[in-house]
């Protein structure tokens, strides 16, 4: 890789995108191309310290901004693309996280609707040290501090769906707002491709979050991040799955929670049926044992539940997707070396 | 401890308890004591191979034993009783599994009522290899093997509820069926004191179990297994709470399973504020990116989702409960040693 | 039955109680036997005017109080006991509702748990007027005046569990706390016998309710209340039925509430295969079409929907029960007559 | 209205919609117009008889279709539509009803995901008998026959989202796939415009359903509906609102199930408290004892569920958005005599 010059998008402020589907190209890329996206955090970049509260510089309709959408060449429905993350890499040395009024696990929302007023909006901004390796949090009523381990991921990546056109605040089969760590350097997200040319658009980085976001809020960041990507053609993929190098991942989005652990349980338990030849019975039982369940976003439109599992422990797998994750780690290794914190 | 004669509860089967509450002790221990407990499986033994059907050899309402209650000296409503797990050895050289009619989370179920036909009722048998540390999972319609580490736990542990009888079956605030694997050894658990006496009684053993235990049952073991217990006085636990040496855990039991993680999130929230002295809005932002979300069950009467956090990154932390897990730990150092795989 | 003399109730308050199993019975009653019982109010008659805030007049569990239990001759587990409202009778002149800290639809809860802090707690007492119908609201904070129809219900009747003790404020499959307007003079409700005598207990009378009790509180009364029982053996029932002159209703307990929506459909839809002789997949289209689904409660551990069809559009109906309803109903036919508003 | 001609619309097949938002206007329409338009039944009228198998004979993405947009002249985000239905009159002889796999609430689904198989696909032919004011059911499996009361609804109505394009299958704030009962001749709705000209549309006529729509599919039938609109200038509605003669309700749509009574009946709290004048926790506290909280469905991707109020309950009721309803039932009272059954 090195040495190539690499497609690399910066938008600018009135190219964001709010949306998946229903939005033009802003760039076309190939099956097998490396390429750096610039993202926004959450807020647009408009909530910089504890004055800026949300509600008051974000307007409706414009938390959650995505890069793209990015036509995929070749790319038709009924195609799985594949996306790789190379490397994620913070854009600036801070991040903010906030308490949003009524949004978040741990208040009424407008859906859970209760005649209680909200939780106080505040803000916390942290020290983003990729030197170090960690984000520096502060409270904001008393001098404790916390160094927490850096771990970039990226919050909302995903495809037009089908024949809809949705917000970049919800999570679905076309992938979204899923707000999983999981999607992390060195992860292959599958997403199934419903229109021409797949349309992917990605944003939303957080320095690290918690299991289940909370208070609705990651550390949000700015991020670079280096995608490679490759189409498989003729491969349909219903929900997204993610793979690592040591384990795959089903995703479930839905409400209740349970639905959404559901959703991904099932549909690794299928694909383990593809990927082994399994009887269904026999796979269920086997990921009864063995899967992680790792809670993505529990504030949401719709919840995130991940069902994981090693591929280690599943006989006689054949390499998902044709092997394509073990190809883009190898493709992109030294891009990866190098950015990586 | 080595060379103390320590105390050893083995029930008769018709000693076998199906509830928390409403049974006389079966023995008395005393607060700093160590002792040693026969589980049962949840099929009371009764299932031994695939042509042991649970619905058939098992009746209804004696699912799931437990062995006790005991009667803990000096402990009184308002106390809280802290259980350090020292080991917990498999009794036998295997386990079992199964699918069992209209339970688990791939199912629906006599509460997700549908119209649908069970799945079918099937059995596997797991060796239990402690030697080598693994469990051996053999596919029925297969010949596909798998082996997976041995991590033995503990999966119905609980006191008397306050007013109430309940079916071992279901977790709730005095503990119970809590299904999940961070109640292996090493773990404290702290559960609040609701009677006179508190009345102890454990059970359920899994030689290891997947987040959410999706098919409703793990791999079910008898077990030896060897608690520490502590009386705090005057101190009340309103949830039961976990800690290991390197985390602080609360744990939720409800439907959905969103507010389980609720009611986690919220209790360590609590548990924060006390240990820290953080304000809470401050302790809700930290945990939001700090904290694990592992799921423990989606198949009881109660589903069990936990919060956990390392207390490295927790500043200026109170030990918890005056640090009783570390003193239990050191208690039974050397008996741990010799007993867990 | 005019001149008969009819066993009547009324505890003491030291006999009230607070849990359906783990009571001895009160009083014995044969099957055809009408009695009457005193019930008391969901706060022990203890909050009567606005200062009377139920967290402070009212200890902990000592909510939602029962008058019984009732040992019914002959009931063995397996049986149905038949339970046919004559009449409710308003005890006094006045009832009380109340918002209580952390409790009912639009207030976080212990389960659906916040940080927000609880809504205030305040109580409105009601006039409750049997000559003109009605019951009289006045508003807390204006002069607002609304005469609402009485009709009045009984919140919380049960049998003994098979092996539990559950508190009065859960509703399940023995009965309990089902909070719904069906349970008015003229329905006869079905449960199941768990244990020998069945152990029949009943009170937390309404003077009426909106559907799902939003606030978690009726206009709470107590009350004189006719009952008929009528043991119908060797005929099981697993969930609580209703039958009035005019419907048949299944009842389902549960979270989240679609699944109550599905337990209750889905008996009905059993209860008319058995009753009608249809293959199952037209029932469950004929209830898609014809089925009323009237919310109890979204208030209570166990939230409570009804399934309710009319018996005129189920075609060749067997009469339920052997047409104990209509028996019932004849047999007390002349007290009804009296002493109904 | 006599004599006027009335503008019609009736859709050619590949004029039907499948989403809200999107989608170019059809017609414009005026405040005060009175119209009348043909709806298709939720198959587009594929399904005709126990062969057309629902999945055989309509294609992904082309169910529950609507006819429109309508642009309505001067309708701009922050106003409020008033749609007065006049009349709902089926346009055919007889109407269709289905079970579709893995849809319904007595299945499991997509998202509440099982591994058992589906239920047989199956369909039911109804009779429409306008002179005799019923539906004629027949069952499948046997020669049992009812009739059902004949009461015609609109399933799904709604205007454009504000930034999404959604599927019609869907429920929202922007109203949608409701399927309610008491969308029927006589209700008015309101909506808030999203976007500028409204683009409402409407299809998914029933000739009846029962609450809950349980198996997922009303009698659907072709109607030629008449609505008269009025816009309500700068007045907002943040999620829909139904006026009858007799009472006022407001609509939430999400899951679980409890959501959607939490937002209805928390809507209808604070519209009680604009229009009379009412302290929130009196509001709460007076429809807790006089809403009624009809079930739509529990099939759909958003459940809907009601709150609904007698407008006589509620004290010095200021008529909602300026006396609306009245004005337009006045208007179409002619029309109305002629056109319902």
């Amino acid at each position: 890789m090195t040495g190539m010059s690499m497609f690399s998008y910066r938008p600018a402020r009135d190219e964001l995108a709010y949306t998946f589907g229903g939005r033009l190209p802003v760039a076309h890329v190939r099956s097998g191309e490396v390429f750096e996206v610039y993202t926004e955090d959450c807020f647009g970049g408009r909530v910089r310290g504890p004055a800026d509260l949300p509600s008051l510089v974000c307007q409706a309709g414009q938390l959650n901004p995505v890069s793209g959408p990015f036509f995929v060449e070749g790319a038709e429905p009924g195609d799985t693309l594949a996306v790789h993350i190379v490397s994620i890499v913070p854009a600036r040395g801070w991040g903010v996280s906030a308490t949003f009024p009524y949004f978040g696990a741990l208040t009424s929302t407008a859906h859970t609707a209760t005649l209680q007023p909200p939780l106080d909006e505040r803000v916390w901004v942290y020290d983003v040290d990729r030197a170090e390796g960690v984000v520096r949090y502060w409270a904001s009523a008393s001098d404790h501090l916390v160094e927490l381990p850096l771990d970039p991921m990226i919050g909302t990546i995903g495809v037009a769906p089908a024949m809809e056109v949705r917000s970049t605040i919800v999570g679905d089969y076309y992938g979204g707002n899923l707000d999983t760590p999981e999607l992390r350097a060195g992860s292959t997200l599958y997403l199934g491709v419903n229109v021409h040319g797949a349309l992917l658009a990605l944003g939303d980085g957080h320095a690290r979050q918690g299991h289940g976001e909370a208070c609705g809020v990651g550390v949000e960041i700015a991020t670079v991040t280096t995608l490679a990507v490759e189409l498989i053609k003729g491969v349909d993929t219903a929900w997204p799955r993610l793979e690592t190098d040591a384990e795959i991942m089903s995703v479930g989005c839905a409400r209740p929670l349970e639905d959404a652990y559901r959703m991904a349980q099932k549909d690794l338990t299928a694909w383990t049926v593809d990927l082994c030849g399994m009887q269904v019975l026999d796979a269920y039982q086997l990921l009864s044992q063995a899967a992680r369940a790792p809670i993505g976003n529990v504030c949401d439109p719709n919840y995130t539940v991940l069902a994981a599992v090693e591929k280690d422990l599943l006989p006689r797998l054949h390499p998902p997707y044709g092997d394509v994750h073990a190809r883009l780690r190898r493709l992109t290794a030294t891009t990866a070396a190098g950015d990586t914190p």
